[in-house]
């Protein structure tokens, strides 16, 4: 074989991700991935050790590498609303560059079980907490209104569901989605607005 | 058959949403709808023409109630920003009375084919419209600034998202939910925060 393990091992992670995230994890069996991957089961199964291992690997990587930046980003930024901005540029170009990968990540996550699922479960917590940290931080420091927990789901979800609509927009970059977004954020965090 | 055709076909509806939202429709079968209806084959094609077509008459449901009504408040309040009160309020609404019918109808849109996708696209498309042409309002009105259509994206994705975490925080009332979201949303449209 003249790929090595750890490449074959990405490009099955890259092909199932497509597969998963164009028709659903349930949807998509192993024949299938070892179709479009070119391999029989017995050499598949050299790579992954299930089904539900490989959704794991790919669902892990992407909110781990969140979490860890968002972390170095509260250690590295003391500013709320500057972390605001590296928090979304962090999310968007991660979105932008894997968009199967993270559609996995966020929409079929809860797919997995057991052990697993707690994991990934703890991860996207962890990731959510660093943004609310973020909020409540410049909250303390008086610069941010308090949120409702319900608002900074609602701006998280601006960010999350962007994974359905990015292919088709297409015509802003990375960059220029996640200033937008993180503007709105901060509207949303720093001013409160009567009707 | 105790049970008259109409809402014998609303059952199906119901119970088959929460197959479809929990484990995505391409992963559930009609015979596993006719189980857990408690229908043998004949008797569920009775109701049903096809999974699809069942699937089509979920999502068009939904998201016609939610075109018509966002196109009544067109109609009956002038005010754009009362109006993004109103449009947030019935959306909100929606989603918590009918949690497994919208996932289905926002999550599961994308499975249908031909002219039945066509049509489920363009209801989207009008719904989407009906919250843009109030931003555009409200900017030609002079109350609200220029939003990116980026930006009007996002705020549709905070309300789109919900369905995901509603049932987990579950403490908020629709209303509440609505009202906080649609502050949000002006305050990104009323306000320019530069970093």
């Amino acid at each position: 074989m003249a790929i090595s393990g750890g490449a074959q091992f990405e490009r099955i992670q890259k092909i199932a991700s497509d597969l998963f995230a164009t028709r659903g994890y349930r949807a998509v069996g192993v024949a299938e991935i070892g179709e479009a991957v070119g391999l029989g089961r017995g050499a598949l199964y050299y790579h992954i050790s299930s089904k539900e291992d490989l959704l794991f690997s790919i669902v892990v990587r992407y909110i781990e590498d969140l979490v860890t930046s968002g972390q170095d980003s509260i250690d590295s930024e003391p500013d709320p609303s500057k972390r605001i901005y590296l928090l979304s540029r962090k999310l968007m170009s991660t979105i932008f560059a894997n968009l199967s990968e993270v559609t996995v990540c966020f929409r079929e996550a809860e797919c997995l079980t057991g052990k697993r699922y707690k994991v990934v479960s703890d991860l996207h917590q962890a990731y959510q907490d660093i943004w609310t940290y973020t909020f409540r931080e410049g909250e303390k420091k008086g610069i941010f209104r308090p949120l409702p927990a319900v608002a900074i789901k609602g701006i998280l979800g601006m960010y999350f569901y962007s994974f359905l609509w990015l292919k088709p927009i297409g015509k802003s970059s990375s960059r220029e989605i996640a200033d937008i977004f993180a503007e709105m954020a901060l509207s949303a965090a720093k001013y409160s607005n009567g009707r």
